[in-house]
């Protein structure tokens, strides 16, 4: 049997938290500092082959480093403090390290967070960022949140990670402009570390697409313990992914993965003020579900038919 | 040119710290958090091969990987209280999981210090432990604090990691008994915590030692501006160590590396404090030198002669 990711976790290191008031299993550990302040924490590790392609530019890797842990913060309404970064090099390539420091501070600056400490050694190309960030305890985001009736979202459009990396596997072909969006998608993620600001106490649950939106929303409901109906057509795709085959549109959207975007729930009552936040983070957001009582989630597509989920989601193990 | 570990951190990653207190260089990063509370970080990355050798046993490994930084914590008089693992792994065996997650929550229990959360995927065997501690900011001990006529201090002994290293390489043999306790040395070192409290408000600096005694030490002077004469023949070494020929045993002591105990500077007036808190951690520690104004290290054997330093100590890179 090939023990995955979650299970390593259950299996071997989770226990009850103590101090911790989200202990793994959440995109951040929170931990209470003093009464009115919490310390979100998240780890994230980076491998060359598993988790980004030998050929990706060193600007861009330094980006997404960062914008990963960064999309964890938002995913919880935390807001940036700082980082450390351990880095393990197979050996010291200084247009490597230039780019690489470039990317990586560009987007620290962008969400002032500082690099406060780290370590550096020699082994096989691996990325280790810890990132810091300051949450009031009473407005953490959860992944366990979600209640019946609520209504499901995301942020951005999806899937246009995937078909990069397709493309880069000669899987699929796009031209020069577009390729160039879809490798900024692939390659330099945007956090949404300002609408995870502005989701607090408007989101019921919340959790950042990295695995794949199907996986990924299977998390919070399995968390939250309820189920859902997800509205497949409703699935926000760039305007490139539009155009292709719907199979490659809805492989790519629903259990892609690398998209960095929230997925989060809100109460119908809350719809108006998520118009409004969508509007004051300058973000699009699209209404994809509802939750509902009934565990499982059930796929649905424009004329009202239940689609068989044969999808599987992204993990690291697999 | 091959760029060493220091160089490429001053080289591309170092920055004016703006929320840091101490930023990269000292062993911790220290972060205010309030007026009361600082928070110590630090992270280590070890990787097969390059910090511990494959045939590690697993419990040992956790052990020490926690070990590494809760003495990073110790060496800045910090409290450890939290910690996020990310781990890269080749395969998934049961057998080392089982063995790693025992060591390492053998020692975080041993310390209270509680895994809040981090990251597992598929890649090289690679762990990266961050690690949290509180701390006064008014108490930090940092590496620049040695001032002229300080005494030097080392806690532990010295030496027995490295020779344990040359065993395993075939370059030394060590009867049964003594050979379990260089292995004790090198895979299960103690992180001298209780002294790193005991020591704030009496050392004027201190740094752990990961690199070799010479190596750190001169980090020490550098920080701080300053000079020393290392007694050499006063650096302790363990009964069995301190039975070998003379080179072997200045090797291993000066420039073994893996050692995690304390070097601290204390005032000549903190003499008596010194040695009552020695007594109270139940902790060995032995004065090898003293602080001066000239600039540079000065190593002195028992009859005063002053030896030359071919030592060179460990980097990373070299």
């Amino acid at each position: 049997m090939l023990l995955k990711e979650f299970e390593i976790i259950a299996n071997y290191f989770h226990r009850a938290p103590i101090k911790a008031l989200l202990g793994g299993g959440d995109d951040c550990a929170v931990w209470q500092i003093t009464k009115g302040m919490s310390l979100a924490v998240s780890s994230d590790m980076l491998v060359e082959g598993r988790h980004f392609l030998s050929t990706t530019p060193a600007f861009g890797l330094g980006h997404k480093a960062l914008a990963v842990n960064l999309s964890d913060l938002a995913a919880c309404g935390a807001r940036p403090a700082a980082f450390t970064l351990a880095l393990s090099l197979p050996r010291i390539d200084h247009a490597f390290l230039e780019g690489f420091s470039k990317g990586l501070f560009a987007i620290a600056d962008a969400y002032q967070c500082e690099l406060i400490g780290g370590d550096t050694t020699h082994g096989p190309l691996n990325i280790c960022i810890t990132v810091l960030g300051e949450v009031d305890p009473s407005c953490v985001i959860k992944r366990s949140g979600a209640q019946v009736g609520d209504d499901l979202y995301v942020s951005g459009h999806l899937g246009d990670a995937r078909l990069c990396l397709d493309i880069f596997r000669g899987k699929a072909t796009a031209p020069g402009e577009a390729f160039m969006r879809l490798r900024q998608a692939l390659e330099q993620p945007t956090p949404r570390v300002e609408l995870g600001l502005a989701l607090r106490n408007v989101a019921s649950s919340a959790i950042d697409l990295s695995d794949g939106l199907l996986g990924d929303l299977q998390h919070v409901l399995r968390a939250s313990h309820v189920g859902a109906t997800l509205f497949v057509d409703q699935v926000p795709v760039s305007p490139f992914l539009s155009q292709q085959p719907l199979n490659i549109q809805r492989t790519c959207a629903l259990v892609g993965g690398d998209d960095y975007e929230l997925l989060f729930t809100a109460p119908k009552a809350q719809a108006a003020r998520v118009v409004q936040l969508a509007h004051n983070t300058q973000t699009c957001i699209t209404h994809i579900g509802v939750i509902e009582a009934h565990p499982g989630l059930r796929l649905v597509d424009t004329a009202g038919r239940q689609m068989t989920d044969s999808f599987q989601h992204f993990d690291h193990f697999s």
